[in-house]
């Protein structure tokens, strides 16, 4: 049994089928009628994907252990191992973890529990990935001939490194974009200048630059300009493109402000949209793991 | 539609219907059918207020996102807007928020949510005002005419701030007292002092003394003595007359620790009112804004 | 009406009370038919018990008040009385405290709703011995004539404490070993080398080294092979001999990492029976303080 850790193995069946339950999850309540308990540990801050994991867990009826790792201990020096087993032993049935580690998967080997990542360092973010697909999907219909542009620190980042995977897999074009010292040799798909890259983009897929880090190199104001989506930038994309972000968002670097709710944005979309991903991330390990069996999932 | 912010522009109508729902709460155990998802944002300490919200909103049924500052993408710079947008993305229907700012609102403006004010820096905490109403109407069943004393840090509190604009439109005569260099001049209320404040109060509602930051002025014992409500002080109250805090109490400060739990006090009864005065808030913004119609209120 | 704080007073008919309640809890699925608030008030770091209660008031359908210490009034100075008396006033019918003073009780006198005592500085841990207790009974279905060595820092351990009394009220034959410095002068019972210790027992207990607190007396590896539980150890251990740990471990220290796991071990059990042995303990306060009736038990 395998657990949610990474999207390079999955193929496009695989991943059509996650689209496809996110699907039903988003246009039928779907709810477990077992008392089924998920355990959530974040090793890292996170508003996004806790929350977001927190309401699809609820909206399934989930009973939900939410472990403060502050008020644990963890602060004794307890591995992760430990304290993962701890759980299951206590009656956890799922658990989903983030941590900064890009290999925790290896620490929590031998856990006979199914294992949701929830962010692993800058290696993969499967459930954003999977996210971001659901939303072009939704609307395109369709990945084959779509040109996606990544656009930002492609090097620090691990939504980056789950989708360009995901997306070539799909069968979009992808590509990406950015200031050059920002990009990963390791990255296999063709680099586009931004003044390219948003009169091609069918889909521009904005990355959070960590000003903190980069601050002495651009000047807030210069990075915008020379390598973020302007308003100037914006209008010259397709009619039917779209801008994506993964949040949080830094306005005004990476993005003009005025560009976060606009027409073209889905930013919040993709919000709305990973708590369905994550209610069917959440039903297939528990289905393959045979936490539950097709029976125990009805509608509200 | 408007939030649930400040009791500045509510009529004496509009505050007695809030005090006549939460009568309704208090004697019929009111809760929610349809699945409706709360987040609490508390951006500052607090026992009372967050776990009033709390067990309102656990009485009533609802789903509830408990948001941890600390853990949040609050700490990568983050801001209000930017989180509670995310919030109603992932599917909250209302939220309550505790920010020390007075004017936190601003920041939310074209939000499509309710919100719910657990307190606004030095300026308002309605809801703390409304369990204060409620409790004084559940002694009195009247305002007009009643003598309502606040004693303490005017200046700092956003209790009294609240209170004494709500207690005049209920039609009742407010007083301020204390220490002369807690008074705030921007309040138009009369001033007495203490012991003739006791004598003439239906209502001695003290205040919480910050002493961290005023001990240097005062000895602590000087400060009950002089300005607090001792026990030779009580002794001189009326019969009827009931004493409040809005806690937590500075025991042996502002009021003699054998008085926090006498007969006359109310301190703990508010806390109790409390819950269904928050009951009554949710309940009426849900309605407001159309979260849930009539027909989806019934009774346990 | 008493609190569950400590189990000194506890006859061996109650002793055997609560393990029988706890095997119905392991076996039936108990529910509570009537909305319970309970508060989980946590002054010290925890994993195991603060997550296992957990557990069990989500398995009997309890509304749960998960207290957090770092965000509340406590933080201004408010005392364990007012925080727990508030917690009573907004509806909390039953309350589990875990705090670093051994006589917090004292603190909370008074107080008209039953506490759990979640861990007490050294003193006790009840609900720790009871599920050490029940543990073993399942083991060997008796206590009398069995031999329990428990190993490690008995000074510090309030683990110990608690359950030296306990097994003897229940007929075993209790022993110590481990470092001499470790010892408790006021504990009444023999003691034994490690070595004939293994030999003897039909219980290792062993207990947490506090090695940020000892390192400097003892290397960790000389630890493990003078005082602690070794591969050679545990080879000469009697066939059915069990063996227990608290938890957290620290792995390679009191106990050879590759026990923590080993057949004979019993340290993950330990975790699952604190679940209902919690659950038994909930339900026994709740009866006791006529919170609840027996009629509104049922199983789900």
């Amino acid at each position: 049994m395998e657990h949610f850790y990474a999207l390079n193995n999955m193929s496009k069946e695989e991943l059509m089928s996650y689209i496809e339950l996110t699907d039903d999850c988003r246009h039928e309540e779907l709810v477990l009628d077992k008392q089924v308990f998920v355990s959530n540990l974040f090793f890292e801050p996170s508003t996004r994907t806790r929350m977001s994991f927190l309401v699809a867990e609820k909206k399934l009826g989930m009973e939900i252990l939410d472990f403060q790792v502050e008020a644990s201990s963890v602060k004794k020096g307890e591995s992760l191992y430990d304290t993962v087993r701890t759980l299951q032993a206590i009656g956890s049935d799922v658990c989903v973890i983030r941590h900064e580690s890009d290999n925790w998967l290896d620490d929590v080997s031998g856990i006979d529990m199914p294992l949701i990542n929830g962010g692993a360092g800058a290696y993969a973010h499967p459930s954003q990935s999977m996210l971001d697909a659901y939303t072009i999907y939704k609307e395109y219909g369709r990945f084959e001939g779509l040109n996606i542009v990544i656009a930002g620190d492609i090097k620090h980042s691990r939504v980056a490194h789950s989708n360009i995977d995901m997306f070539k897999t799909l069968g979009a074009n992808v590509y990406v974009s950015g200031a050059p010292e920002f990009m990963d040799e390791n990255v296999s798909v063709p680099f586009v200048d931004m003044d390219e890259a948003v009169e091609m983009a069918d889909v521009m897929m904005m990355l959070r630059i960590q000003h903190e880090r980069h601050e002495s190199d651009y000047g807030i104001d210069s990075y915008l300009n020379e390598y973020g989506l302007n308003l100037e930038r914006e209008s010259r994309m397709q009619d039917h493109a779209i801008i994506m972000h993964p949040a949080p968002i830094n306005r005004g670097v990476e993005i003009d402000t005025r560009l976060v709710e606009c027409d073209r944005s889905r930013i919040f979309n993709q919000m709305e949209n990973g708590v369905y991903v994550r209610m069917a991330i959440i039903i297939k390990q528990l289905l393959n793991w045979r936490v539950i069996d097709e029976y125990q999932i009805s509608k509200r």
